[in-house]
């Protein structure tokens, strides 16, 4: 009976490349399951836009692939997880979706330990940032946490050039944006974007082994886990090259070249879907224009 | 009787904000014009995207726009320039539309001077370069001229992360970009971007003052002037108050906030249109959807 539900993919919506940070880390905790991707490389990147026209990107995305019926939906960045996840969680009600921001910000309070004053520091995008996201799931945990947000609009077009750690540039930018952090005691760094676990050494060398730095991609996964666990939606089987399928809406070579340094195996060559067949989905129900 | 279309608007088109270095130099040489400038910052940046992607976009943006009657479209981006401008001036018979690449290749050509074989380096978005618009521009006009082309696409996020000159990692970029350029003897550097008139001073600072600097803004200007006039379209009467009105995709308070910058006066916050509308353009005739 529920072994079709078993079987059913977990979709998870990205931006662009980002998210396969948290596919890799799925495919590690959950070998059998079915992903199938989403990168709205179209219209990428989110952490520099508003609310309401990320809502209606994500919302766009869900309603194109519910036909898919999945057993779970991850929102794997977290910008469009602090901007949207409320708003689609209404609009698709019979789905599960969760994305980043609760597992990073648990893993967080968690890994800040015994200190009753923990410093947090918490590195995203510029909309993750101004969303007070992570701040509100922090606090709802550890109350008389003190948290340091840091927008670091540049690192992920650093890294979506294909710069890696070693590059001047690379060290100087993370300087930047994480010194002022350091200065002011750092215990646990969270990484609020799942582009940044690429840097995840350089990061470390920046702040220090005391301080504790939280992939958010890799909580999520846990999360994820955990969540099909407890409602027995676990695939006991693998179907033999089912296990990844991805959808882009731009420049499926690009995608399938850089794809790899962020799954961590080689990709195949993702479908491609026009941005316009994303709009045409809008036209029927669920209603999709966001108010304001 | 040509009065009228005198007074009808030029349409200023870009991603986002690097437009605006067009309308500041539009603004200087033809000060009686009523601009109308339309920035997609929900779909923003198109560096990185494909040419049918941006074919679309422009499509939209311009049909949208259509029924203010301009007497000149400019494509204010040289990414769309490079990658729709053929597409849409056959979409779009009924309007003269322009370009970056034209102008800022006749200027390098020019600026070259006597010299049989001189370097031109040019730098712009990854689209940009691939598309090989600006070295077909150029040898059409020089055909012995050695080009040196050089992807930047960190620049445009540093700058519109709001990093200006003095920034040890603006500098540290722009090196990294243009020395191995400067190394191998340039005579002429252009900007291949309307962003990046920004940073001219440091540009050049770093290429040498013996290297002639090509901003593409400022000649496409130049060029849209000379063209009005040979059709004797030039406004002779200002309309206080219409001189600069603005759409945008998303954001306009950042776009009002961050836009002085680039067009160096105060901005009035724009009017929104939201992405769904310009979807709703396509459904009506021109023909909007791009094959392949």
């Amino acid at each position: 009976m529920s072994s079709h539900i078993q079987q059913s993919p977990i979709i998870v919506i990205d931006s662009g490349l980002g998210g396969l940070t948290v596919v890799r880390a799925l495919r590690a905790a959950l070998p059998h399951e079915r992903i199938v991707y989403f990168g709205d490389t179209a219209r990428l990147p989110y952490g520099s836009k508003t609310a309401s026209t990320v809502a209606t990107f994500v919302r766009q995305i869900i309603a194109y692939l519910s036909p898919l019926a999945p057993k779970h939906v991850v929102i794997a960045c977290n910008t469009a997880t602090a901007l949207a996840l409320p708003e689609v969680r209404k609009a698709f009600p019979q789905f599960t979706i969760t994305g980043v921001i609760e597992p990073g910000a648990r893993a967080a309070a968690i890994a800040a330990g015994a200190k009753v004053t923990p410093i947090i520091g918490i590195i995203a995008t510029e909309a993750t940032v101004k969303s007070k996201a992570y701040e509100r799931a922090i606090h709802r945990r550890r109350s008389l946490a003190r948290m340091l947000l840091r927008p670091a609009p540049l690192l992920v077009p650093i890294i979506e050039e294909g710069r890696a750690s070693g590059d001047p540039l690379v060290r100087l930018a993370l300087r930047q944006y994480l010194q002022p952090l350091v200065q002011r005691g750092l215990d646990v760094l969270v990484l609020g974007c799942t582009h940044y676990p690429i840097l995840t050494d350089e990061l470390q060398a920046i702040v220090g082994d005391s301080v504790k730095v939280i992939d958010s991609a890799e909580q999520c996964a846990v999360d994820v886990a955990s969540r099909l666990a407890a409602r027995g939606l676990l695939a006991t089987v693998s179907v033999v090259g089912q296990d990844l399928e991805c959808y882009v809406t731009d420049d499926p070579d690009r995608f399938a070249r850089l794809g790899s340094r962020f799954l961590g195996v080689p990709i195949e060559k993702p479908s491609l879907v026009s941005p316009d067949d994303l709009y045409g989905v809008m036209t029927t129900p669920p209603t999709v224009r966001v108010a304001g």
